[in-house]
């Protein structure tokens, strides 16, 4: 069955087909039609235009002057976890300082619940970003840190998204503490053979991501980051990575190198770095997460020099229960306007389109795509940012 | 008929009698009850304690380990207006300053309202107040600005809540611009005078607010402010005051010596200034608005200045369509603790308690009093900055 959409005050397709005529460069970038209207079936779209110009369908149904928006893409979350960690938050913002070492107590949680405790906790944080406009989410694994407790988090998470990422090496697990070269040799091993049991194509996880950081004694080093990459890349598996987010480092330079598909953080950035992204823009994306900053108390990355340099900039939520617990991308993209000097148009392109890119999808609301939609109860996606904090975007249901 | 309510994993009470025992400073100042249970009967609490002793009532409702909070107070609200400016908003965040002159715009659309047009955009801003878990709300007029306006606008105001503030002195309208003087004669004549034309009593404003702000070339300088406020007191009137918002100004000590409810804004204040208000700290609130700094890319208000010198202050949303359009306190809590220096349990008692006494209510979940509740969907107040940007907190309906 086929329904008409129709009432939507401005509908925002990310296609440069629809983005031609506008004068505002906002619009342009996202492909606005105003006072437009879609045709939907199965979950396909069939129709997408001016209002005055729709085809009849089996239905229809009125958006009253809301603005439609593809659905946000989060690329970048790590939602399954157990445990509670906002008394680590609130003692943060009295001056403790982030170091990645909090993450232990989420592996040691995580590695005592149940999968069904696990399964639920990934239901409901999926179920509330979805209430949030949230239509496609990637999930990494990382709070596992065996190889039984990584491919049991990548199977659950694999319940929900297709976009699955390895993360064992997320930090160094206690007991590994000091034989971090055994756990770099676990990784690339057996969990890299346990990924790959039933071959590629049945592998739980789409990609495997590292933290490279050279700033936190609990993640992976330049050269560690290198092995256990290279590794994951040589058995055909696609790459992200966690770099530059506590100070600077080799994780820019390493995703770009290996063609990563995403390096995410981004904060600390020298011109070489930003050279390096300016010239991968065809393969890596730089996926910037205010959440974090916001959460942790850091200084932001520079959106704005990336953008005017030429990057491919993506923003997601890096939804974790430690730096930021925060599954909101509308919260993400007012953070995008306010600190990092993206324009609303720029920092809703970069959390559905190019977010989308990095996770392999087309990303624009086109005939013959998914109905992937969200609504936002206002006129326009200037709203998103002009109305921070206020729960405006929801997933358009079927 | 009586219901049970059990599974609270944390009361907030507000009530010092439920915080002698803690150790935590924030436990203590919040009167939490872990482990509670509330007993409420026709919107009051006839019981309030650990679930352990909880009696018996007709009905029973688990909330399943959430927490329990007094329903938010925002004291600080303009929702009676029409227009969108969210155009203004994007205009801003890439360079262009606010002087208040945008409030013309506003003005404009809402004298060309119906009341019933009004009406329906003030029931909305209620409703998703509520829905994040407002339950109690101040509603200024001022974006009428002339007698028959202003007085519509706090009768619509009045539909929605007791809390009514009259702002005639918003701004200056246009079509005055050449002669102030005359407005204020305006205001504090024909406008005060239709104001209590049926008495004191009978007032559709309980409180009357000056924008006194000598940065801006629309608002009021010290004299023009204290005319209006005295005038107002004179009629008995209470006082409310926009102070020191732009800039430093006479805002701050017009509203201490004239012992106005409360002062709000603050961001700009001398040593006299915190001085008065702590000398004041019985009578007048200071009544801080993040969500403004936030909107307008402005320094925050030092809040833990005025909280270590002993100055009662109130968090409150501000919610207007300039400088704020947010509705949330969540998001005002989650803006107080990251970047004014408050604690999650000092942000929390702000917007509840403090906030609540500057429009003269009592704040505590205590026997006798309303059941004006908010349900958090997490195991603990902190989940309101932990979480920052996510939907969590709705009123606990009956």
């Amino acid at each position: 069955m086929s329904t008409l959409l129709t009432g939507i005050a401005e509908l925002v397709t990310n296609d440069p087909a629809w983005g031609d005529g506008h004068a505002d460069p906002g619009d342009r970038l996202l492909g606005i039609i105003r006072d437009a209207a879609l045709v939907v079936a199965d979950g396909v779209v069939e129709w997408v235009g001016p209002a005055a110009t729709a085809p009849d369908a089996d239905d229809h149904r009125s958006l009253a002057g809301r603005a439609v928006i593809p659905g946000f893409v989060d690329s970048h979350t790590h939602l399954v976890f157990a445990g509670d960690r906002s008394a680590e938050f609130a003692a943060r913002m009295t001056g403790t300082p982030y170091d990645g070492g909090g993450i232990a107590v989420s592996v040691a949680a995580t590695r005592a619940a149940t999968d069904d405790e696990l399964r639920s906790l990934v239901a409901a944080r999926v179920a509330e970003m979805r209430a949030q406009g949230t239509t496609t989410v990637e999930i990494k694994s990382g709070y596992g840190l065996t190889v039984v407790d990584e491919l049991r988090c990548l199977r659950i998470a694999r319940e929900f998204t297709p976009h699955t990422t390895f993360l064992g090496a997320h930090v160094v697990p206690p007991e590994y503490a000091d034989r971090r070269a055994d756990y770099v040799d676990l990784v690339t091993g057996p969990m890299l053979d346990a990924l790959l049991a039933d071959g590629l194509e049945a592998s739980p996880a789409a990609y495997v991501d590292v933290f490279c950081e050279p700033h936190s004694a609990h993640a992976f080093d330049g050269d560690e980051s290198r092995t256990i990459l290279e590794a994951a890349r040589a058995r055909g598996l696609r790459l992200r990575v966690h770099g530059n987010q506590l100070g600077h480092g080799p994780g820019v330079q390493l995703a770009c190198e290996l063609e990563a598909a995403s390096v995410d953080h981004c904060t600390h950035l020298t011109d070489d770095d930003v050279e390096a992204l300016v010239a991968a823009r065809g393969t890596t994306v730089a996926t910037l997460l205010p959440g974090v900053e916001f959460s942790t108390r850091s200084p932001y990355p520079d959106a704005r020099r990336l953008l005017d340099a030429g990057v491919a900039v993506a923003l997601a939520t890096d939804c974790n229960p430690g730096t930021c617990y925060s599954s909101s991308i509308p919260f993400a993209i007012a953070l995008a306007v306010r600190e990092m000097g993206m324009t609303p148009a720029e920092a809703l392109y970069a959390s559905t389109a190019t977010s989308g890119r990095s996770l392999g999808l087309d990303g624009r609301v086109a005939v013959g795509g998914p109905a992937e939609l969200a609504v936002i109860d206002g006129p326009s996606h200037l709203h998103l940012s002009y109305r921070a904090g206020v729960p405006l975007v929801s997933a358009l249901e079927p």
